[in-house]
């Protein structure tokens, strides 16, 4: 990576994304999960130092943390940066932080630097990106974007408590959703981790990212009978594992087929895979399964559902079992970064001498979501063998710097071009 | 049933056995698993009853409870009834408390009546007959026959305690197992509800036991990596549990082909799967199995072992993970009920006009481990449509009694003859 000579302070930021990650379950590093008195922790410290570098800090209706920095001419709107501060099970200590303290570290350089833009500029932590313990994922952005609906609140997690009632603890307002909608955001833009092998693989600093997958999550759940695993004969049960088993090869079997057809990008996974009474001389009573599927071309995610409800559905019947649910849980569509957005971005890179390149992201980011309302546009940076939501997820200092440096530059450029950059209509 | 005027109350006895059933988890009736504080508290009533009773109690070191009742020729040794009062997760109301509530009825009914025996009685509460959260099933059988070895004590359970710390904690003493070991019981009887259907399908009273299923345990864990499931293409993933689901599939397969052999008995069950990190965007790192496999001719679980292992390693190949553990938890041989008990019990059943058969065990019960140290037999009674190991199990008021009524019969026959009954060497 080329030297710079940017306002921004490698070491801080590197502080803050450290400072976040020492608040995590100490039995299990790093979970800092959604909704959680350690994700609430989490945010208190991160409403602090928003507070600290001089940005009022509130929580929206659709409880995301959001810090604003008024800029000199606030009609012309806001540049908004932002990503996520909750994290799967055993997650790492870079996804979603990183391009939250990101954003902070840009609104201290502006300042440090005696900058002052012309756009508004807010910083975003959005609520539950990962996929919380109410079964969805992007909770903040859908509800910034008019997508959180009655059946998602209606979604029960821990103690049978709704994502309503959860929300409404977290400081949101669910009665008031329409509140967080936005048609004043100009851009938004997002720093995150690859999440996988490519830039490292070509030793590039950073990649533009070109569109995001739709991410289609399904859960099934299969209702037999509990009996007993010693006096039951095989011909006679009724056994929920043995149909959610076929299931999990059905989905690896049909996602590979769609995978190998090219050159659109498709993958599946059973993540979770729980079954009920849980007991060694139990015959499984219930299992329950979610599927996950990604694709940048929606037709072949339309394909494998119809394959996988019609061949589940010959797994219940050959285990003499029930398919009680074959239920979508969300349906994301995917979604392409903005063509302008991506050009400031590419100018940024190069003006710093970093190596760059256009990818596609596999995985799925609050941008695909903000791209709803308001052009949007992402940068990833390198991180350690791809891996992430894992303890072992790595990104350096300096590909953290160089990522957000590009950003700086990004919005620099655009607080002088963005009024004649055409703002997608709300909605 | 024919009418009877035994000294037995058939509603003291029932009594007994719902009082207990009120000893549960509220959230999942009915659940009292073995080493928890619903456990102790199970056991506390009990003891308080035994005492009432005139029976003097202690816990032995391995964990049992048993209540004593001294004969008038205390050298002739012991006759014992038992049973277990734990339950696996969201069970029934009869399975194991019968039989221990058995005992008492029959003790209360001899001191009632003024009937002294000849044999001190014991009533015998074994230790976590169930599969405990350690892994192991029938601890306190195991360890009042001297097969509670150092490697099970290192097992662990929640908390990471081992076996050895929960037993001590119930009571138990597992530096002085040996002297839990007993050379003086001269027949071990085993009331249970029959968790099948053959004695409710043809209208029968009472099933006497030819002999126990052997059952084994296997651990099998899957080990790949957590990597996410939206970046990682099919081709590059390590995922656990599509090695796992195939050999769930593999379970059933090979257990279908053994049992249509005939005429042996073979059923085998995936009851318990788990997976790492448990997330719907995470590709599955680690997936854990249990497998329990039961059988009348061990030849036909050696067979199915091998196979089974042999197909794993293939899955575990396929999906690109290492297969970490393939561990037999536990093997039991298969137990064959004593001939001299059994007609005691047969005998005792036409004297009281109750309609009897002979038939197989395929559940385990501790009856299976006593049969090692003693001559052994065990008393089934029907259970509604042969459900058990769930909240609907059931078994009539009068189906208990006449159960009871049985093995009363038998023990004032074996206390006359049992001195001529040539007791099986103890180890």
């Amino acid at each position: 990576m080329a030297q710079t000579n940017l306002p921004l302070d490698a070491d801080r930021l590197w502080a803050d994304v450290m400072a976040l990650a020492e608040i995590t379950d100490p039995q299990r590093p790093y979970t800092r999960r959604s909704f959680t008195a350690l994700f609430l922790e989490g945010r208190a410290s991160l409403a602090e130092k928003f507070a600290e570098a001089g940005l009022v800090t509130r929580i929206d209706a659709a409880g995301n943390l959001i810090g604003r920095l008024e800029g000199t001419n606030p009609a012309l709107g806001v540049i908004a940066i932002g990503s996520h501060s909750d994290t799967v099970p055993s997650g790492g200590r870079f996804d979603g932080i990183a391009g939250v303290a990101t954003g902070l570290e840009i609104v201290r350089a502006f300042r440090d630097s005696g900058i002052r833009t012309e756009h508004t500029i807010e910083i975003i932590d959005f609520l539950a990106e990962e996929p919380s313990e109410y079964g969805l994922s992007c909770v903040g952005s859908r509800g910034m974007t008019g997508l959180l609906d009655a059946r998602m609140l209606s979604l029960t997690g821990p103690g049978d408590e709704t994502l309503r009632d959860a929300l409404g603890r977290v400081g949101g307002d669910p009665d008031r959703l329409d509140l967080a909608r936005r048609d004043d955001i100009k851009a938004f833009l997002e720093l995150h981790i690859e999440q996988g092998i490519v830039l490292e693989s070509r030793s590039l600093d950073v990649g533009i990212v070109t569109s995001i997958v739709g991410i289609r999550r399904i859960e099934i759940i299969f209702q037999g009978e509990a009996d007993h695993a010693g006096t039951t004969p095989l011909g006679l049960r009724h056994d929920a594992l043995v149909a959610a088993a076929a299931t999990v090869s059905s989905v690896r079997r049909l996602a590979e087929g769609l995978a190998g057809e090219g050159p659109d990008y498709f993958v599946a996974t059973v993540g979770i895979l729980t079954t009920e009474p849980s007991a060694s001389n139990i015959v499984p009573g219930r299992a329950r399964l979610i599927v996950d599927a990604r694709t940048t071309d929606p037709a072949l995610t339309r394909r494998f559902v119809e394959a996988l409800g019609r061949e589940s559905l010959e797994h219940a019947a050959a285990a003499r079992v029930q398919r009680a649910s074959f239920e979508t849980l969300s349906d994301g569509a995917p979604a392409a970064c903005d063509p302008e957005l991506r050009s400031a971005l590419r100018a940024g890179a190069r003006d710093l001498g970093l190596g760059e390149t256009d990818l596609p992201s596999g995985a799925g980011h609050d941008a695909a979501f903000m791209s709803r309302i308001c052009p949007s546009a992402m940068v990833f940076v390198p991180c350690r063998a791809g891996k992430s939501h894992a303890p072992e997820e790595w990104a350096s200092r300096e590909a953290i710097a160089a990522g957000a440096a590009v950003i700086f530059q990004a919005v620099r450029a655009l607080d002088r071009s963005i009024a004649r950059v055409k703002a997608r209509p709300a909605g």
